[in-house]
């Protein structure tokens, strides 16, 4: 569901042309600096326009992070799965991962925590930073607990690493109350946050953010290739903010993402009911666990010459991959392609079973 | 002189919304890259859409390449003087120079073969890319002769470096013959062309290209951290080539940067007869050499103190500065600005002069 910024697009070549087709500030337009403040307010983040980089979207800000934060070599901490682009960012900086299971409250600060005593124990180097996506994570759907958010800083803040919290869907909420930003309860400086345009308006813009300490920001700025990235973009993403039309186009398109998955899940339960899913609050994805023994690459390839798209969970593992895991995203098919994608890959995966059960047994009825 | 562009951008949020608003291919949108290919062609460049690869400007093109095929510590040939944010990006990769002479015939292919002979006796590490502008040389203006091209692909072939031609400013042509880019001559895969609309349409919109073999932008495409880029903006520019508009703009724009150009050359002959300035045949520059002594940051500040922007000489050296050389652009200002910007740049000259002589006159005095 795309917004409609004919008006936006209208004032960035009529009125703003002289800046919206300029070179513009290296942080971004000043404009959009305090909009993006009065933007993060509403989720308890305080930040001033001196803390805002605006960026090509929260991919870019993110490695314009690893850029000032990390050498080939130094460690990383995300979750076990993670966002399958911030993986391919962070192995173009070449680091190591420290990868952390993850259950329904969020990254296991357990597991994190032995795993830091243990790298502190042998003197090994420290990780650098760590990325993770707190609210309707990608691609578990999972949100971090507000105790589990606590911990994390607490870590961070004891081992001295930062924290890229990346915050797309937040916006996207279907139920459940909203828990605080990491980015609103550290007060030490642990944390920027990652922000974008891309899931509450559209991907095409490519705006986005960092907030963080105006130090980090301006450091993260000079690694830009070039100077005060796409104005004319920005100019049409302030006059959404100001005119408050970006707040219509979040409810409308929120509304719109339940509906779909909800169509997503009725779907899934009757026509693969061997797969189990766990219904998210919010978001974009649904993460699906095929039975034990499945292949999801193979389901995948089937179900893309059979007309339909979804990814292979192995993309979102930064390691070893269980192999039977599926990323579906409900957000930009209409309810009834939804119905037919899942009819599609259920009848992939069906088509896929009776073969290796078949050949289990003639095999074993062979000579 | 920035370009209208209400009916492209209507045709953006329009009839290619779907489009424009939306994650787009990875390498660019495919009618954009056709687009760039009969661009091109009109220099003698022959490129196919899989040897075009969609950027966020040539700086973004450039700092792909730097990302691919560069390693800290390599060696990168440039001129001395050179593109001040082209070295900026090249520090961030963690280069080193082999800053190389320019006369009225562009790279010195001599002072650079000696070097290279050198290196190669010496058994060092040879130079991985060289960097250059080929057409009106930023910051010296300076086009590089056809014999000098063909030296400069010669010795890459023979010493297997890439070049990176970097040509923002080719159709910015006041007079005189447009030479063949280094592209047009190369049939051994050794040159990249960087290419933009920021000098011909609108710098705001952030839309640029490599063309090279399809192996090798393929492989900067995977450097990319946000994937498809700014859709939106590459619509816009989609439309403005395939209608044409784009032409009728580079030669109202010619002509109106030649009426800018000769307003400074006539002001600084004016205002500032102590300075000499070689008048380039195109683009955006005047390289301004003040006389002997004189210090060109101190100008440049004690200018923008009295209201005028101008580029100190240094940040155009890659290593050593003479320190007496200003970059002027008459791109931006209107004539009236250009006179009276000039005649504020002398005046701070002429503040800076008199002092350092009456001192000396003083201190001689002095006890």
């Amino acid at each position: 569901m795309l917004p409609d910024v004919v008006r936006e697009a209208a004032d960035a070549v009529g009125p703003f042309r002289e800046e919206a087709m300029q070179y513009g500030p290296l942080m971004g337009l000043d404009d959009l600096r305090v909009e993006i403040c009065r933007f993060v307010a509403e989720d308890g983040i305080v930040a001033r326009p001196e803390n805002v980089l605006v960026t090509y979207g929260a991919k870019s800000a993110f490695d314009l992070a690893c850029r000032v934060f990390v050498e080939p070599g130094d460690r990383i901490i995300l979750t076990r799965p993670s966002y399958m682009t911030a993986i391919h960012i962070m192995r173009m900086h070449g680091v190591q991962f420290i990868d952390i299971g993850q259950d329904e409250n969020g990254l296991s600060t357990d597991e994190l925590e032995v795993k830091l005593r243990r790298l502190e124990a042998n003197a090994e180097p420290m990780p650098k930073l760590l990325f993770d996506v707190p609210d309707f994570h990608n691609p578990t759907g999972v949100t971090t607990s507000l105790p589990r958010r606590r911990e994390v800083l607490e870590l961070a803040q004891r081992y001295n690493f930062l924290i890229c919290e990346d915050d797309p869907y937040r916006r996207i909420r279907f139920s459940g109350k909203a828990v605080a930003p990491i980015k609103a309860l550290d007060s030490s400086g642990h944390v920027i946050s990652l922000g974008t345009v891309s899931k509450t308006l559209a991907p095409g813009l490519r705006v986005g953010w960092a907030i963080g300490d105006a130090g980090v920001v301006r450091r993260m700025a000079m690694q830009k290739a070039d100077g005060g990235s796409n104005t004319f973009a920005q100019r049409i993403v302030v006059q959404l903010m100001r005119s408050g039309r970006i707040s219509h186009h979040i409810a409308e398109l929120t509304e719109r993402m339940r509906c779909h998955r909800d169509t997503m899940i009725a779907a899934l339960a009757e026509f693969l009911p061997e797969a189990s899913v766990r219904t998210p609050n919010g978001g974009y994805f649904l993460w699906v666990r095929l039975p034990k023994g499945a292949n999801a690459d193979q389901v995948v390839e089937l179900g893309i010459r059979n007309g339909v798209e979804a990814s292979s969970g192995r993309l979102s593992f930064p390691s070893e991959d269980p192999g039977n895991f599926l990323r579906l995203a409900y957000s930009f098919a209409e309810e009834d392609q939804i119905r037919d994608g899942v009819r599609r890959l259920a009848a992939a995966f069906k088509s896929l079973r009776p073969v290796e059960s078949s050949t289990g047994i003639s095999s074993k009825g062979k000579r």
